[in-house]
């Protein structure tokens, strides 16, 4: 394997050499939560952390077309020790890093404000500091065209994980591992929701890691980002649990299971929690180079259709006019998945840029609005893969989803499903030459593997 | 007690009464981690978390002179059931909250801009909102006149807790208590202060807690606010613990134990850390309603002088002489202690305007520049006591500081206390009647009662 410092110099000789003007990157700083000296943790700008490898709050790097870079970082103030400790001489960072490192006062000044491209900055402060040096607002929904060509350099690159961001997202998927089995054998009759979400953030905390986003854990697990976990585990729940370690260096895994809370699914779970099981293996085998992802996410759904025909609960049409007509999205609403790296919804901070191919845009029809991935895979990308059947009475009975249901729903049979709020099952998978790689399988996804694991000490 | 809408409906008419101007005050946003989609968890401020009782992001409340009050609220989006599930109606919250809840569209043109005040808020978003609805912005380093009237108001109030406060605030303090026992048992030679970390913010999610401020755990207690805890512990090691749960309606806790992770405080370290704590203990008994912060600082500053005069550390002077030089602060830098609250410093987002009574300002003076409080105690505050002794080479190596170790420190002695790297004790105070209540004083601090604590099961 390459040493760091070689592989980050070869990101950044790779942006270099697609770029016809010199890029300026923000790391960020951390915003405040209540008052500015209580701040959220700092989490430097995946870009920055790509092309750097290390969170240095207020730094900036300046990438040249002739593949030079230069790391421009805050002079500590005489203060800085007493409070932060010591800080490493910029010597240190351009030796730790391989980067030419100034004080961030040398960056005014050193470039033409309309030769420099820039990225979308995500706190206040880095945006004025931004406005500043380079003389305008970079919003991505409406970057300049010099911006838009180094958004687009960027993605090019990022889209093709390189052998050291492979290990870091195999290692995220291994504490994410970790934490999952570890849930599944905190969780039984009587706990708290919020006791099995504890457990999940210890584990990752005791291995030097931060949630790569709030995790969900559930019961209720037809709402799709359900935020709090306030509920007491009941006999015949299902808990839903979506949760991905971020590795120290920022990059992140994204892992659903969905489990019994008694150790037992009822018949009624059992069916469709293999419905979806049976869509995801599907799918997962479709993956491939040169297959479009939406293509994927459309036999995934045919699967849940289908599916859905058979145990009676989506009537009066075959899986193809089920799925144009809107009926299967009252149950599978959302994207088969999405790309995975430094982000969980790798570069969304681009919005659909990276998603989307080019001349690719996203669709209003209900079982594409929200798919995040509509480009053809190629090897080196890493995926999520995460259908899902939601059971939610309020959202079915909205008026804009009531004539469906009334034409296509059989409320009789859906009825007896009642124990079946939300069943999602994701992993992660990164394309290969020929198919796809599972790098998170490993956790217990089949109905008797997970039996097995539940409060137990499997 | 009297019932909670009760309370909040007390606080909205105290507010009201002083009031020339109706208030707008903002709950806030979510700020983004990295992407948009991705934020750190919603927090809302704490002068809305006053006045409302309740988190509800995007909402704000509209308080009128003449004690009515309006909250405005978000309308949710048709798929905000899928994605967040059921919205309270208008009519629920406004039944649970006692208050007339509007739909937040109303606001706009609700009021007139010259005569609305406001206060900072934390996030962009919620800023560009303000901004577009009072047309200016708001800054704690150049309120406006109205403004100012409106953050003297709201001061005037938080700076008295009623007893709704006061129950929060012993609430948090009691988790605070469990997570710093639990720290305690854990903490033994060969763990990673990570690890410890992690087990105190566990317990802070087990009980529905998150930390008020991102916890202090490292064996390097010599830097004030330590980020990092990726450090093994090691025999002869003090590990300081600087932790406090915030309840689940917002409130603080805020407590410092410097413990010995072999179990036993070695000779010097016993010396300094019972130094610290005499000072802790004399400054808590001059608590009483009518003394000066600032009083109680110099007492407490005096008191570790004397200290470390007598331990042969300071030399050359009296303890005046050696507070006037500065040459204390070279090993007691902070302020003694903050107001505590809502906030971890309470009211910090207001600048000094809480912190500082009116006509006092922060002072450049070594021992008092760090100084956040200097007000006349009043019945009904809570404050932090927090004396520490700091032994930072670099900071005392550093060139301002060279003449006055020169001058008054022997470093000969110093350097046999080179196991003494931070000690810092830290107890939360409600001020009574005729003293000050401790609320956080069943922490142990004792030497004996910390030795019989770590890595046990006591």
């Amino acid at each position: 394997m390459p040493s760091l410092q070689h592989t980050f110099l070869k990101r950044r000789q790779s942006l270099a050499s697609k770029l016809r003007s010199p890029a300026l990157i923000f790391a960020g700083h951390a915003p405040p939560r209540n008052f500015p000296a209580n701040t959220y943790p700092f989490r430097a700008s995946s870009h920055f952390l790509y092309l750097v490898g290390m969170s240095i709050e207020g730094a900036a790097i300046l990438v040249h077309p002739d593949g030079s870079s230069t790391l421009f970082v805050p002079t500590p103030s005489p203060d800085d020790e007493l409070w932060h400790g010591p800080s490493p001489s910029l010597e240190t960072i351009s030796s730790l890093l391989g980067i030419e490192a100034q004080p961030f006062e040398g960056l005014k000044g050193s470039f033409r404000k309309e030769a420099i491209a820039s990225l979308p900055v995500h706190d206040e402060k880095t945006r004025l500091i931004q406005q500043e040096l380079i003389g305008r607002i970079v919003s991505a929904s409406s970057l300049s065209p010099i911006d838009e060509a180094l958004a687009d350099a960027i993605i090019s690159l990022r889209l093709h994980h390189d052998e050291a961001a492979i290990a870091e997202v195999r290692h995220a998927a291994s504490i994410t591992k970790q934490a999952h089995l570890e849930a599944m054998r905190s969780t039984r009759v009587g706990r708290g929701a919020w006791e099995i979400r504890a457990t999940l953030l210890a584990l990752f905390a005791h291995n030097h890691c931060t949630p790569a986003y709030e995790p969900i854990v559930t019961p209720k697990g037809e709402i799709l980002h359900a935020r709090d976990s306030n509920h007491i585990l009941e006999e015949g729940d299902l808990l839903l649990i979506d949760a991905g370690a971020e590795s120290p260096t920022g990059w992140a895994s994204d892992v659903t299971r969905t489990i019994p809370v008694s150790g037992r699914f009822s018949s009624t779970q059992r069916a469709v929690y293999e419905l979806v099981l049976e869509a995801q293996k599907g799918a997962i085998s479709a993956l491939r180079p040169g297959v479009r992802f939406r293509d994927v996410h459309l036999l995934a759904s045919r699967i849940l259709a289908e599916g859905l025909l058979e145990l009676g609960i989506l009537r009066n049409g075959g899986p193809e006019t089920l799925i144009e007509e809107g009926a299967l999205a009252l149950f599978f609403p959302h994207g088969l998945g999405h790309l995975l790296g430094l982000d969980v919804h790798d570069m969304e901070d681009l919005g659909d840029r990276a998603g989307y191919a080019p001349g690719r845009f996203r669709s209003t029809h209900p079982s594409l609005r929200y798919l995040r991935l509509d480009r053809d895979l190629e090897a080196g990308m890493v995926v999520t893969i995460e259908p899902g059947f939601y059971h939610s009475k309020g959202w079915l009975a909205h008026p804009q989803n009531a004539p469906l249901v009334h034409r296509f729903v059989n409320v009789d049979i859906l009825n007896r499903f009642s124990d079946v709020r939300g069943i999602r099952i994701e992993d992660d998978l990164l394309i290969t030459q020929d198919g796809a790689e599972c790098l998170t399988d490993s956790i217990p996804k089949e109905v008797e593997d997970i039996e097995k694991v539940i409060g137990g000490t499997c």
